[in-house]
């Protein structure tokens, strides 16, 4: 299969090696582009348009077809509009724990109500429209399945994320119905946000119309702390 | 363990092969019924008390005593129809991600609203009583755990389901206060239903009283796709 | 690591003698105090205080400190107590299919609707202020993942429950705020209460603030059924 795999906030291409090392190894091709705004030292002030345009642009430009995409995390929305932009480029979609954005909505939409507030006293710490994640809440909710230095090492990946991509309302018109086949491909241990608000399933994945479910153990960051699993998922998850 | 397995809408006693295998390997005895109305060149216009009579028929003819009795899918509902006709016979109901009907109710009442309007056009579209599945939504609905070629071996066993029996409204007083055990074996990668309108697992398995709650990983159609799983916890499910 | 382990209702401190084995092989230090009004030939008529005060004491008399305190069931309400008491010694909560009360209220609120009539039959039947779980329920609803005979030997060495101290209303102001990080380990197939009405997780989890999650699959007792997966978890639950 050829994999386009998409991270999400505050990771960059490079949070996806040993995943894409165990993919290779199956004799899959994979590429994993880092996000515009996102990485060491990238420009934080970048829009959605910019953020998509830059995936349409290597599908493109590589001459990408068959692709399956994935999208983890805050790469959902970029997923969504990328098949808008390129369906005939895609063979399949795969949600990874990822958002999936309603018709005019926003990523920050689903944010749940308890930890809105935090989102933003970390925003206005920061003041320069970024946000970083404090490693004790990393370390608890976002890595809950690693151990400590796992979590560490991940942790000291992680740059500063772009706060206003993700409150563009979105266009998203025709995704439903677009005719792209599409997976959910859920680790049931995450623990980014309270389950009694928020849930990637069934909550994100109802908004996809019909999909394949594939579910693994893990956290939100399985891609760090069950690579070689992961690989096998997203093969489950992208197969015909 | 003596098991009775019955099989579910579109399937027939063959589905249960690979699982007899394994069981019969651990010496288990394994009855499989074909109900009436499924399987290859079956008449369709069958009722459930057909179905109900070709169970207990099974059960006195053959003088079956002890029996595990096991119901997948639509199965669950011919269990408790059979339990409440012969108690005396069943050591123990087990129900695998399958209805648990209300008294009074039919198995359709659980069919979500959003999947009842495509049911209804699939079964308009054969216009002799029965419905079809497509292949595309068996696969990612049904087998979201196989690969290609395991779904489509498995479609391809599937035959037309028939419709009325499930409309029938069912009798069901007295099957809750049984004295009978029951489990309930849930497959949690079940993709069937939207989760957000369904469950086996809670919804289903809450209407039965007291039981046991036995759960593996695995899609609805779990005894293709990991028929030596589903052996192991259909005997966790069956043990005293 | 340094855990303290308290046993829920109708155990005992032994009954964590399979656990602490695994623990102890992996070079962990582990104290499984038997709580007044538990255990063979204890008296039952004991206090919420008495029970905390006797967990104290092991601490400050041992001068345990850097403890992971861990709680199963019922005796997640003593952790709550204890770690408002000697917060300074503890060096993490782990709460394991266990009970979070809400300051103020007692263990029973939790008890679901539905099941709250029967425990107070059972009540009513011993007469002496205790309950016993029949053979049946314990067997169908606790040790659901289990063979008869471990079931079986689980419960020969339940004793009678008091249930007074279950209905005391506790204080609990600043348990939330304190600062000492918290786990709820969750074991999935939890079959105690029926799941339509209650869920340890996440219903009791989510009223401990910010906390890591682990899970694991088995029953309530899965301290008896998977000695060794529980004291990896514990371990994942438990470290930094």
């Amino acid at each position: 299969m050829r994999f386009v795999l998409v991270h999400g906030s505050w990771h960059d291409g490079g949070c996806w090696d040993h995943v894409r090392r165990h993919l290779e190894a199956a004799g899959h091709e994979v590429h994993t582009p880092t996000l515009p705004g996102n990485g060491a030292g990238a420009a934080r002030d970048v829009t959605m348009r910019q953020v998509v345009d830059a995936v349409v642009g290597l599908l493109e430009s590589s001459g990408l077809d068959d692709v399956v995409l994935v999208g983890h995390s805050f790469g959902g929305s970029v997923v969504q509009q990328v098949a808008l932009r390129v369906p005939e480029r895609l063979r399949r979609m795969v949600f990874h724990n990822a958002y999936v954005v309603r018709d005019g909505g926003t990523v920050f939409d689903d944010v749940p109500a308890s930890v809105a507030p935090a989102f933003q006293a970390l925003a206005e710490a920061a003041g320069d429209g970024t946000v970083s994640l404090p490693f004790d809440f990393f370390r608890e909710a976002f890595c809950n399945d690693a151990d400590l230095a796992t979590a560490q090492a991940a942790h000291a990946r992680m740059t500063p994320e772009p706060l206003a991509r993700s409150t563009e309302p979105l266009a998203l018109t025709g995704f439903v119905g677009l005719p792209v086949p599409r997976s959910y491909l859920y680790a049931t241990d995450d623990n980014v946000f309270p389950a009694t608000e928020f849930s990637w399933h069934p909550q994100m994945s109802s908004r996809l119309g019909p999909f394949r479910l594939v579910q693994m153990h893990g956290s939100h960051e399985v891609l760090f702390t069950d690579p070689a699993g992961l690989a096998g998922k997203l093969v489950e998850a992208g197969r015909d």
